[in-house]
């Protein structure tokens, strides 16, 4: 179905909210983008980005607008997990069957394509221009220097809220009755580091795998460059013994990094300087409800729902969200209200779906890492997955994979921790674990689920 | 320990903020209390009030400055429910044991008379100045007539939010990173109605009840004034078959009444006049953390832990705050950082516990009253505890009678809850209930227990 041209305001001008640009340019509406920040073309990046993994819904939403390939070429494969475990050989565990991978690519660059690209599709943007009110009824925007400065009003037919975790246009609506609103964040933080590229401009460790150091209540990760470089990433509690509280001076750092990544430390050869010119960020679980207001605003992205990155969905998912807006103005035309209406009601499940996934993940791997008997599961769940194919999705592979919806990842994840719970408790799983015993229990266990 | 005198603004003149203002004055701090509002004392009240039901904690904060007695003049003892089930004979249910009550008093009288003897203690009130901004860390305020005109500066050396569910000052702390904050709105909304005194000043139904229509998914309940009259508060959903949705006109009303209340209809005189020109009010369930800021600014009350209104305990949570705040200070007197973080480590999680069981209250109500077996069980426990009054305090007794923690209470009650839940699958549980056989197995597992 055709729409008719609306002209319409998205605040925020990053991954999502460009994203968007592009896909209600297609459509022939006129849009705006506002953009409280500079033009990220013009300036440097922030030094708090962690890098992307784009996986299978993203590249969806982008073939979907005719991108895929034009950030295929700024991304980087990664086809399995390099695991630094302490003192020990690195080893490797694939994502998925041949040939899945995820897509390394930094956040800046990414942006500042998209950009390019909705520009290129006839996008006007306005930067520097900071959105302090927002008129939900009338859809009209107010922008200015100050709160206190005389304010600019534009009118608009539509306004898309892309402006992330923090939204304005969301602040607006939480201020209505009824609005459902929450943030929690982790007591974990984190920080961004910098492997440089070889002199000759190559990777200093395998480009083609998601790099992890696991040390239990924290971790460092590194992903790869287009240009050689890794974005590497430290998490670490804000508190406590292991902290960001206990790394005051340029010796804590070096100290840090000598005793807990020896095998990485010359690798980061501005580790101290980073260190200390890098802010530490926080991570926040944001949920609201509703998303949109009548006919008139919508939030897409993080400004809907944002999530801790442990499951590298957070792209994807805003991503996603665009791609159900776009299918659903197919549907329904002019009647805004009715895709308003839907594009909530499917969306938020799988978003409150993702960000549990992702906080869970968060739990695992700050709580778990180190419990044998979970590490055991996770092996006998990858053991029947190889002989089953076809009974045994992993909730990852769905996740990453595929495109069914995340709610349902969540609830096949929760039925097979059922079933690994019941094959825990078999005598002598531990010498057990790959009889045919426990793999004659899951099959059974699998086809009792089915018949009820 | 004494105190150094302090310069201290409370923001919100409701009953917490005037309460503290008291508390304050008796230690001998400079008090100026803001509020964007006119005077209670010199306007209608608002039309959108609960009676307030004042239980032990509320008592025991306002004898601890000497206030009981006068708030009691204008208090009203229920110490029993009138139960007015459709078609059946009123039936009554007492609280507690003999002479335990809970009071009815009416908000906007209990506020006048609050504000009075804040006054009368030496509070200086500034009302209809409305404060757009708080700078925490210098502990300023900034007021003014609308967000945009010149605004006046206030130097303080504390500041208390005392500021309700909608909190500014928590509002203001909410935009710092790190801060947990949910809002969740449930899906009933209330209306207040009047049921006026007879002629002779009388009241019109048994006065030294909390009477309660119950009718599944809805409610009225009715709490007498001392003036003769009843406030009535019918809880509805917004939505659905029978809703506030579903009644627009004075002819739905009435056929509500009708249909559903019968035998109160006829007293609520100006019904439909009452029903149109008073505003439905939605409820929420408000969590946040911290809810100090440093030694400078301190949360109290709603502005901390809003919840639902089943459980009578919004105010009487908001007095118990401030008692506990003077507890610490008499403790750790000028050392108001540690005052802070001792005051929002304790009382976090009993403002926690009594948001659960508030809710829990709502939804039992609206989804068990019609469910036999939850019935039985609580003519199972009820049977226990007047036979086994050491052994068996039932939670509400501990919420409404106790000053134990809320925390407790909560912990309490799901004990006895997994102990029911063993009962209740005894065979023949519903010809059997007041046998010895079942009074035997809650003893054992109450021994269970205690052996744990």
């Amino acid at each position: 179905m055709t729409q008719t041209s609306k002209n319409i305001a998205i605040i925020g001008s990053g991954l999502v909210g460009s994203l968007l640009a592009i896909f209600l340019r297609k459509k022939g509406h006129s849009v705006t983008v506002f953009d409280r920040r500079p033009d990220i073309r013009t300036i440097e990046f922030s030094g708090r980005s962690i890098n992307l993994a784009m996986s299978n819904r993203g590249w969806k939403s982008l073939r979907k607008v005719g991108l895929e390939e034009s950030i295929r070429e700024i991304a980087i494969p990664m086809d399995k997990r390099a695991m630094h475990v302490y003192d020990k050989p690195v080893y490797y565990q694939n994502y998925g069957k041949d040939g899945e991978a995820i897509w390394s690519i930094s956040r800046g660059i990414l942006n500042r394509r998209m950009i390019d690209l909705a520009e290129e599709a006839g996008t006007q943007f306005r930067f520097n221009e900071k959105v302090w009110d927002v008129d939900l009824p009338e859809a009209k925007i107010y922008t200015g220097e100050t709160v206190k400065s005389a304010w600019k009003e534009y009118q608009f037919d539509l306004i898309f809220g892309c402006d992330g975790a923090f939204s304005r246009v969301r602040h607006k609506m939480q201020r209505r009755s009824r609005f459902d609103y929450s943030q929690n964040f982790i007591d974990v933080g984190y920080k961004e580091l910098t492997i440089p590229p070889n002199p000759d401009g190559s990777h200093k460790l395998g480009k083609n795998s998601f790099h992890i150091w696991p040390r239990g209540k924290f971790m460092l990760i590194a992903l790869p460059n287009i240009d050689g470089s890794f974005t590497c990433t430290l998490f670490l509690p804000f508190e406590g013994d292991i902290s960001f509280d206990r790394i005051k001076t340029e010796e804590d750092a070096k100290a840090f990094f000598e005793t807990y990544f020896p095998n990485v430390r010359k690798e980061i050869e501005n580790l101290t300087q980073d260190f200390f010119k890098n802010p530490t960020s926080a991570m926040v679980t944001m949920k609201c409800y509703p998303w949109t207001y009548w006919n008139k605003v919508a939030l897409v992205g993080d400004s809907a729902h944002a999530i801790v990155p442990f499951y590298g969905q957070g792209m994807n998912a805003g991503f996603e969200d665009i791609y159900q807006l776009d299918e659903l103005m197919g549907q329904y035309g002019d009647d805004w209200e009715r895709i308003f209406v839907e594009y909530q009601k499917i969306r938020k499940p799988n978003a409150d779906a993702i960000a549990e996934l992702s906080y869970r993940n968060f739990m695992e791997m700050s709580s778990k890492t180190a419990d044998t008997m979970f590490l055991l599961q996770k092996k006998i769940e990858k053991h029947f997955a190889a002989k089953h194919p076809d009974k045994w999705i992993p909730v990852y592979s769905r996740v990453t994979f595929s495109d069914r919806p995340y709610a349902e990842a969540l609830a096949i994840g929760d039925e097979q921790e059922k079933i690994m719970q019941e094959v825990m408790k078999l005598p002598d799983i531990e010498s057990n674990w790959d009889s045919k015993e426990v793999e004659k229990t899951i099959l059974r266990l699998l086809d009792n689920k089915k018949a009820t």
